[in-house]
C-alpha cells in the first residue's frame, strides 16, 4: 500500500478534515491533498467526490472556502481535494505566471519538455490518487463523483467524459468548457501538449462529447457577473455540444454572481445533493 | 456621515458580501472591515451581529472560514467583521510577536506608550464602528448582537457585559474568559494597560460579571481537544462566576474539537440562531 503522511486532522461536523501528503509516481515528487471523512464512515465505506480547484489554488482552497463539509457530513459523502499541479519543480517558467506552471496543471498529462516528467495531473487525479484514497480511507471506489471550479471544472468534465465507467456523477462551477478555443486553454495546452491541436481534443470537454456522452445529467452552475464568462468560459459552447450529442445537461445561470468562492459556497449544497443522488 | 470606501462587493446566498475601509478616529488610521448584508435587507433594516476574530486574524478570517453567510442569509441577519487591531502603526514591537501588537488588539483602549494613540479597539468596536455601520448599511442599531472567537470571544463577552443596554445577545467560541489570569491576557494587558491590575478588571469578562450580569443567556461553545483550554481559556473560571452571580450561561463542551475554524463552522449555525431569537 502506498504510504501517506498525515499533516493534520481536525474534527469538523462530526467527521474529520485531514491534510496529507505522499510521494507521487505520476507527479515525480511530494503531493499534498485534503480529505473530509463524514461521520457515516464509522458505519462503513462511503461514496467519495473529488473536488478540483482552479488556477492559483491549492488543496486548501476548496477545503477552506467552499463550505462543503457541512453538507458532506449530512449526506455521508467523503470529499477529496487534490492540489492543482506538482510543486517545487524548479522548471524554468514554472512559477511567476499564474496561467501556466505550478498552480495551473490543467489536469493534462504533458508531453512537452520540461513539463512531461511531472505535469501529469490527468493521470494523477484520474488514476493514482483514487487508488491511494481507496487504500487509505474508508471510501467506496465504486461510488465516485467528481466536480470542479473553473480550470477544475474543465478537469472534472474531461475526466468524467473520458472515464464514464468510473464516475457516477459530475458537476462544475464556472468551468472552462472548451479549453482548446479560449486563451487560458490555448496557452496552457500549447505549453504542455505542443502544437498539434488534434492532441488537445482529448482534454477538451466540448470536443470529448463527440466521442461519447456521460450516462447522467451534468450539472453546471455559472455566475452571470463572472468576469471570465465571455472570454474564457463560454458555457454556450458546451451547451450546444450537449444538445447535438444528446448529453443531459442542467446549466444554471445565476444573475449577479461572480467567479469566486462566494458563488461556490452559495450553490455547493445543490452540487453535493446532485452527487449524493447518483452515488446512493 | 463618515465616509467608507468599497474594496469589493460580491453576491453570496442572495445577499452581498462586501469589504470596506474607512479612516478611523479611534484607531488613528485606515481600518478595514467586512459586512454581509442578507437578502432580507431589501425589505427593511435587519438585525446585525458583530463577529470578532482572534489572535493573528483579520477582517477576512471569519468572513472566509466560518461559513456564516448561509445561515445569516436564511435568518435575515447582517454580519460585521472588524479587523483585530490598527495596522501599519510603525510602533516598535507592533509586529513580529503574534500575541501583542498588530493582529492582537485585545479589544481594549490602551493607556500606555506607544499603544495609547491607536490601540483603541474597545471604543472602535463598541462605539465608532456601530455608528459607521448604522449610517452606511441597512441595519437596525437597536437590534445588535456580538460574538467572537478566542481573543474575539473575550472581546464579545467584555463589550456585551459593559454595554448590556446596547447588545441583545452575546456568544463566543473558545473565548479567553479571564484574560487577567492567563498568559495571553497578562502579556497584552501589561503592555496596553500598564501594571495596575485594577484597571485590567474593566476588560475581564469573569471580573465584569461581579459588576453586573447580561440580561439573556450567554452561549459559549468550547472544543474539548482545544490545545489552549487549560492554559489560556479556562472556561471553568467564567462558569463559576456565572453560578455566583446568577448569569444565565449555556456552556457546551464538544469532545474532540480543537481551536480552529473547523470547530467554528460546525457550530456557527447554533450561534446565529441564538442571536436571531434574541434579535427578532
Amino acid at each position: 500500500m502506498p504510504m501517506i503522511q498525515t499533516t493534520s486532522e481536525q474534527r469538523c461536523f462530526g467527521g474529520t478534515q485531514g491534510f496529507y501528503s505522499h510521494e507521487s509516481r505520476e507527479c515525480g515528487g511530494t503531493m499534498r491533498f485534503a480529505v473530509f471523512v463524514p461521520p457515516a464512515a464509522a458505519q462503513g465505506r462511503v461514496p467519495v467526490v473529488y473536488c478540483l480547484a482552479g488556477l492559483t489554488c491549492t488543496h486548501e482552497t476548496f477545503t477552506i472556502k467552499a463550505g462543503a463539509q457541512r453538507v458532506a457530513a449530512e449526506l455521508g459523502i467523503a470529499l477529496v481535494m487534490p492540489d492543482t499541479s506538482p510543486r517545487d519543480t524548479g522548471y524554468e517558467g514554472a512559477t511567476g505566471d499564474w496561467e501556466v506552471g505550478e498552480g495551473a496543471g490543467f489536469y493534462v498529462d504533458a508531453t512537452e519538455v520540461p513539463w512531461a516528467d511531472r505535469f501529469r495531473m490527468y493521470s494523477y487525479v484520474a488514476n493514482e490518487l483514487p487508488a491511494l484514497i481507496a487504500g487509505n480511507f474508508p471510501v467506496d471506489p465504486l461510488r465516485q463523483g467528481i466536480l470542479g471550479h473553473s480550470m477544475g471544472g474543465h478537469g472534472a468534465l474531461g475526466i468524467a467524459l473520458k472515464n464514464p465507467d468510473r464516475y457516477r456523477s459530475v458537476s462544475a462551477f464556472s468551468p472552462i468548457v472548451a479549453p482548446a478555443q479560449v486563451p487560458w486553454g490555448e496557452k496552457a495546452f500549447g505549453r504542455y501538449l505542443g502544437k498539434d491541436r488534434a492532441h488537445w481534443a482529448g482534454y477538451d470537454a466540448t470536443e470529448l462529447l463527440a466521442r461519447g456522452t456521460f450516462p447522467g445529467t451534468i450539472l453546471i452552475d455559472q455566475g452571470g457577473a463572472d468576469a471570465f464568462i465571455d472570454n474564457q468560459l463560454k458555457p454556450e459552447l458546451f451547451e450546444t455540444a450537449c444538445l447535438r450529442t444528446g448529453q443531459a445537461l442542467d446549466l444554471r445561470m445565476h444573475r449577479g454572481y461572480d467567479h469566486s468562492y462566494y458563488f461556490i459556497q452559495t450553490f455547493v449544497e445543490d452540487h453535493l445533493r446532485h452527487h449524493a443522488a447518483a452515488l446512493a
